[in-house]
């Protein structure tokens, strides 16, 4: 297990010369960080392999847990250390804060003066959230399914999979879900190059919009370009950003098998978006196309948990925050890169109610819930649910701490739902879509980047490791 | 079910002169408003019975259903009469928003200037919230747990009781939880007496405390006695107020059986309290005995979802909005007068949790899940979290609409949480513990009628009202 994070560490460091090589190529020092930072990880991780390799035993689920979730911690605490090195001068909780929501898609950021910063910093940046959601698609395939974390049995592969040795079928999966990622990176990258985008505009923005993370080379976020165009292109990517990952590939193969969350993703995003553009026109009217455009793409890059900015909604009235605040919640589909409670979890938890309300009705009748071909047992329904309740005391749980070090109501509270979400910006004057992370006492950035990543691992197995038990094997 | 109903209203009817008399007894025209009110509930009661009775089919779920929602919407219309006739000059819509926070005793009100109202208006207020805690307890033992709304089943009568025929047995309960209920307001009316309270103010103050509603005789609430004395008798009875009544008649009896939910909600209560007072000491230091009995009274005012006020808690600074955000939803035991989620759930929610972790450890053991000595199955599990899940929908659903009429974000937040969770003051300056609910919109007060009675009726039952299904049995 320690040898496979070694490998990582040092996969990693081999990353950040990229970044490296941008800003030589531009003469910006900070070329110096990468490097540093970069020579550290590949020989801490080399280190760790060779020390580590043929001395462990066999991959458990308990020692997956604790794999995903210490991994996650750590080649954060690495990945960190350029931007700590940099010319930026932040402190260290600001940069483990800034790459934790880069890793996690979350896209919360502690930093200003984006459209002055070195290219390299923006180009890592980026790099981290569009690894951070092929990691999590990988993971959401592969151990989430396994631990069947709050209704994710569902998405094991089904049972004529489940051969004694289901490695070389994941392998295959894995191999066809990073082509598609790859692809449509591509595809979007060329797109908002062909609307007027800069060639590096157009890498950055594709990495970070495919991965739902939200990280811009440009404070005004998706404003700053200012075009119909690149706002629709945006939507659409994010779109598959948030569509199942394993349903987009068997998609392109002979089997159809549907997959009910995404008729209501799509259903949920066309009519919010809809509700707002009518809202907006009705409140604040503009022109048609632009204030559609930008609805649409504020619906869904808040639905897909991205968090680019295509205007600060705040100013449209505080009409709109509770609406923001609950498509916070809502999130995409699993198997995404999408972070929230997600659409597959909603269906069953509106299936148990409809069939606990005709059970008052019927008390003798048996009714069956199907989610699509799937048969949605009780314990699935409690495992479902159990995640929205932990959801939610998580949500609240960190909104207290962050009051208790010193946030506002507001803050505290949408600092606590953006974390958890994995979506990026808050509400209020601080961390709202104007403002950023900065100005938080460190505590609260530590608590947070806890938060990113215990919602990015969707809790449960994050929970586990801090069970007594779990360590009495 | 139209004449059961037609019963309740005229009795409803026949209570109203008990204010009347009492404003005839200090010259207060506003007797007027009473006979007048009293007179049409009685006349219409009368009426309705004498046309349906003996013209009914007989009484099954559904119909068990639709009487409870539709009787405490209708029988609201009719205890609204005395507010709406009185010199109050207020609106039919607020005189309704102030009936119904009285019968699900919740105690948000409307109206201010409560030291110097009519005495008559007073005691109807306090005899409405008394009313309906008690309407709430019966409701709990009898029809809550037939239609099992969100795991109440765990409180039907025990299988060795329900024979062929239950009535003898829930007529029995009724008529000696109603012992209990009296006795109680008795011995609270007399502790408050004592501690310096007139006897009008203790009679009113005693029903309020035990029904956990949270009308006062005076605007500045329980602060208004400057008695720590009266605080800790308020803290006792509140207490006893969110305790299963069904247990306490037990607990005179030689059944001892044990409720898991009281330990619960003891600690729960204690924690919070000693947590506050330091906290209290912490920020803005003021005489220790004082601040102790203010942080219990005012934890147990929003555990039991009385909603009484000991000192305005905002003051103390947005630090402890969260928390009591939070107590907010928390609330006391079922089967009690109070509010809220209820703790047994969160018992039962800690278990499902508890259990999802053991199972990653020990995927293969099978461990059964205990509330007392009843066996939790996956079903009852279910049920508990959805309705955790319905809980939380609907007071989103509601902060939404509550802002989409034009309430700001911290008013409609709190206003739909105190009205699902039956407590009585909001946060902010608007419906905070120093002001009131009178200067909402019209709708709004439709709205959090609307809410709190939802809330009340444990939200299920309510909403299978509206499904067509309900209808074409």
């Amino acid at each position: 297990m320690l040898s496979a994070l070694g490998i990582l560490i040092a996969a990693l460091g081999g990353m950040m010369f990229f970044p490296a090589i941008i800003d030589i190529s531009v003469s910006n020092s900070d070329w110096h960080a990468f490097l540093g930072g970069g020579s550290i990880s590949v020989g801490f991780g080399v280190a760790l392999y060779l020390a580590m390799r043929g001395q462990e035993g066999e991959w458990n689920i308990r020692r997956s847990i604790l794999f995903v979730n210490g991994s996650w911690i750590i080649i954060s605490f690495f990945a960190a250390l350029p931007l700590y090195f940099s010319s930026l001068n932040i402190t260290y909780a600001d940069a483990y804060f800034e790459t934790v929501s880069g890793f996690t898609t979350t896209g919360s950021t502690v930093l200003s003066g984006l459209d002055d910063m070195a290219p390299g910093l923006l180009f890592w940046r980026s790099l981290m959230q569009w690894l951070g959601g092929l990691g999590i698609v990988a993971i959401s395939i592969t151990i989430l399914p396994m631990i069947g974390s709050g209704g994710q049995k569902l998405f094991f592969l089904e049972s004529s999979e489940q051969s004694d040795n289901p490695y070389p079928r994941i392998r295959e999966f894995a191999f066809k879900i990073t082509l598609v990622y790859v692809l449509l990176s591509v595809a979007c990258a060329l797109a908002y190059f062909a609307l007027g985008m800069t060639a590096f505009e157009a890498i950055n923005h594709s990495m970070t919009t495919l991965s739902t993370g939200g990280y811009s080379t440009s404070d005004a976020s998706m404003a700053h370009f200012d075009s119909v165009g690149i706002l629709f292109a945006g939507s659409l990517f994010m779109f598959f950003g948030g569509l199942p990952f394993l349903y987009m590939i068997r998609f392109f193969s002979s089997d159809r098998s549907r997959d009910p969350q995404i008729s209501l993703y799509f259903k949920g995003v066309l009519i919010a978006s809809v509700v707002l553009f009518f809202a907006k026109q009705a409140l604040s009217p503009g022109d048609k196309l632009e204030d559609f455009a930008v609805s649409l793409f504020d619906v869904i890059s808040i639905v897909t948990t991205t968090g680019y900015g295509a205007g600060d909604y705040q100013t449209w009235g505080p009409l709109f925050w509770a609406f923001f605040l609950i498509l916070t919640f809502f999130g995409a589909c699993s198997g995404s890169t999408a972070g929230g409670i997600k659409q597959f979890r909603f269906v069953i938890a509106w299936l148990i109610i409809k069939n606990a309300i005709a059970k008052l009705i019927h008390p003798n009748r048996i009714m069956p819930m199907r989610y699509g071909e799937k048969v949605v047992d009780e314990e699935m329904a409690a495992s479902t649910l159990s995640f929205i309740f932990l959801f939610f005391a998580t949500f609240m749980f960190f909104a207290i701490l962050l009051q208790l070090a010193g946030l506002d109501f507001v803050t505290a509270m949408s600092a606590s739902a953006t974390a958890i979400a994995n979506v990026g910006p808050g509400l209020g004057d601080i961390i709202g879509p104007a403002g950023n992370f900065s100005s938080l006492p460190e505590i609260c950035k530590w608590l947070l980047s806890l938060e990113m990543i215990l919602g990015r691992l969707e809790i449960l197995s994050g929970l586990a490791i801090l069970m007594p038990g779990f360590w009495r094997w």
